[in-house]
């Protein structure tokens, strides 16, 4: 008789943990929101504080073969960040954990560290705590960030509403492009150690692959324009598999425009020149930690002519489901196919 | 010219975790206690939190040759418990991240959760939050945990001072011999797989090492009695490292009594049976998550009767050093080797 062996694979990232889901019970009154936002919250008295946490991989989330230690150091903390921005939420601690191999010398571990200091730094969040351990397999991070706000100025993912306008900061697809370049310049590198990789041209991209930015001027700019989203998440799977998840957690649909949706133009063009799609790579790039969020109809005057928030669709009844309408006026049902680790 | 290149066992663990900590600085209001005690401290309006992070690795931290599934998730959130409780603080939530290797099936994840929830219940702890990803070797797991105290309840470590009394909780050096007798009998095993390993006469200390139980019912029933301990620490990389922790942060020495150390029957035999000093597994053997604290001489009385807490030595002035008195009288400097990963 054998044991029921099932594959992580055969239900997915998303499957996985909505099955893990399943059984959390959240008991204590502190515990204002559990899993299933971008961070939790939990009560602070006369405020509230957020808490999100991620585990980075070497191999898996970062490769050293082109990631700068310091930059991969930045990063970690900026995903953080990211998650406690999503949250409509101010960064002010984090703990950082990591593993190391004996690869890893003290002048390895500073140049991370320098990394990390310098988000710290960016972001004006202390580094409060941590635990240093070894590895057999290369490094690993995990860092949690703590962001305060007050209870009313949470921006969790279920507040959409019918007719929110729907908008994204910045440009989208660039991190995945440039992540694309960084591969195909390695396997030419590895291919004749000689041949010093050619990275200056695609600059944007690979800088929005390797060091993003998480979007804290439009957290405070939101607030200086007394703007409250009615959702908000980061985007980091995708901002098609981001809008799925906006109108799951609120009941609602989406509909967005081909035309209104943010690319860069090396993006756009790298893109061309790999084959890819720059729509796709749009609506299905991961890691560009740019917003996604929505607004009440009274708020658009306060950002209308905000340079960096883009008003790409907006939301609609459940049952009228999740729409993109291309440049030439053809509604197509838009999918989430977000980024797969497994 | 080559860049200069130091090895992290140069410095030790200890030494690493200095380096990184002399870069530290705190900026904001909210961040009440950084880097150097069990815990960080961040205000909450009307209390504190505590927040802590481990991070462990399989084949670093645990075994899962001899360590069940179960028993690795209940002990991951038992040792940031622990750490929650060093504080003198009630734990409140935790958010727990793994990475996966393909080894491991969606049957294996329940398993580690069905601990890991049990844990939680057996805390009071709520799981609010995480990340799920891949790894490319093996189980890794990050949990954080949050815990609450008023501000005058949270004890550091550097609250110490002369003539307090030093008390250690439970028993020590169980954990250490019980890892001897699972390494022992998994070389047995490996050596010929017919034969079924014998652990039954070792139950005592082997459950020391694969399931320790945070002592949040000492910090329950301090609370109980009024004692606000002067310091306090949780005894995970060996007793003798942790008073020299407590030394010096408080800046006092400490004497202990060899005959007032608590160790358990069964750890005793067993390390006589492995050849190993009972007494050296007691002061430097790691992971028994008991608590270390010293406590003012007038609240004496109130725990003079606990059974499980013992008052194995007093506090010093810092200039006279730290010592054991051994059973024949003889003080012999205390060395602290702890716990090494590196």
């Amino acid at each position: 008789m054998s044991e029921k062996r099932t594959e992580i694979r055969e239900i997915g990232e998303f499957g996985l943990i909505d099955h893990l889901n399943e059984k959390v019970v959240v008991k204590n009154p502190s515990s204002i929101k559990g899993i299933g936002d971008d961070a939790a919250v939990i009560d602070a008295g006369d405020h509230v504080k957020v808490i999100t946490t991620d585990l980075l991989l070497e191999g898996v989330h970062f490769d050293l073969a082109y990631a700068p230690l310091p930059h991969v150091g930045f990063k970690a903390v900026a995903v953080n960040v990211s998650d406690v921005a999503a949250m409509n939420a101010i960064p002010k601690q984090i703990t950082v954990s990591i593993a190391l191999s004996n690869r890893f010398s003290v002048e390895a571990v500073d140049a991370l560290y320098a990394g990390i200091h310098a988000a710290c730094e960016h972001y004006g969040v202390d580094l409060i705590g941590g635990d240093t351990t070894a590895s057999r397999s290369g490094l690993v991070i995990s860092i949690t960030a703590v962001g305060e706000a007050q209870k009313d100025q949470i921006a969790y993912r279920n507040g959409a509403k019918a007719n929110d306008i729907l908008c994204a900061t910045g440009d989208l697809g660039g991190a995945l492009v440039g992540l694309q370049i960084l591969e195909r310049e390695k396997q030419v590198y590895l291919a004749n150690p000689d041949m010093k990789p050619d990275l200056e041209k695609y600059g944007i991209v690979t800088a929005r692959q390797l060091k993003p930015d998480a979007r804290m001027d439009i957290i405070h700019e939101l607030r200086e324009l007394d703007v409250v989203p009615t959702s908000m998440m980061d985007i980091s799977d995708g901002l098609a598999s981001e809008i799925f998840h906006i109108c799951k957690a609120s009941n609602v649909g989406a509909t967005i425009y081909e035309d209104k949706l943010p690319i860069d133009k090396q993006t756009f063009d790298t893109a061309v020149e790999l084959n890819l799609d720059p729509i796709t790579c749009v609506l299905n790039g991961g890691e560009d930690y740019e917003l996604l969020f929505t607004i009440d109809q009274k708020d658009f005057k306060k950002l209308e002519k905000h340079p960096d928030i883009h008003f790409i669709g907006h939301i609609t009844k459940a049952e009228e489901g999740k729409f993109l309408v291309t440049k030439s006026g053809t509604a197509v049902q838009l999918k989430a196919q977000g980024w797969k680790h497994f």
